[in-house]
């Protein structure tokens, strides 16, 4: 059984939330490879080359969810983190390819 | 005489601190009425709508410069201010549009 952690409606995504939550060097490296991803991919921290603890990405994780950002889906003991690309392409045209160029 | 206030070069405009300068409400608020603006324009706190005192005007006005946001020039006690347009476009194509839209 999967279920999505809480996250904004697509309407309801902040320009300022999305900004504070992409103005983070790791949280935007981070997004930066999920950027690269068709597919959700693991939150595990061994899936990333980032010198930071399971905490701290499980905070960025959420930081990035709550702005909408990211969605994320539990699987058992396993979350699976997606960006939400349509979302935020409907919501702030060209912003994420601005940023990540 | 005029003199302009330190600024970053073009090239050492760094997204990460771009996205700390643009993730506040009234940063954002303040970039936005810039935006609108073909010349400098006065930093005094009348000239802008926004319910914060000077100093904390001031501290934006300095947050926005140091990120490479904005040019301060100094004419006298008057302060301009004015947006890097073109060393953001440069920069970041199209993330000053996609932010401000």
């Amino acid at each position: 059984m999967t279920r999505t952690l809480p996250q904004p409606a697509r309407e309801a995504i902040e320009i300022v939330t999305v900004l504070q939550a992409l103005a983070d060097p790791v949280r935007l490296e981070i997004v930066r490879e999920l950027a690269q991803e068709t597919e959700p991919r693991s939150c595990a921290l061994e899936e990333y080359d980032l010198d930071i603890t399971a905490a701290t990405l499980s905070h960025h994780w959420r930081v990035l969810r709550e702005a909408g950002l990211t969605t994320t889906t539990v699987e058992g003991r396993r979350r699976w983190i997606v960006l939400r690309r349509d979302d935020l392409q409907a919501r702030f045209p060209g912003l994420l390819d601005a940023v990540l160029a």
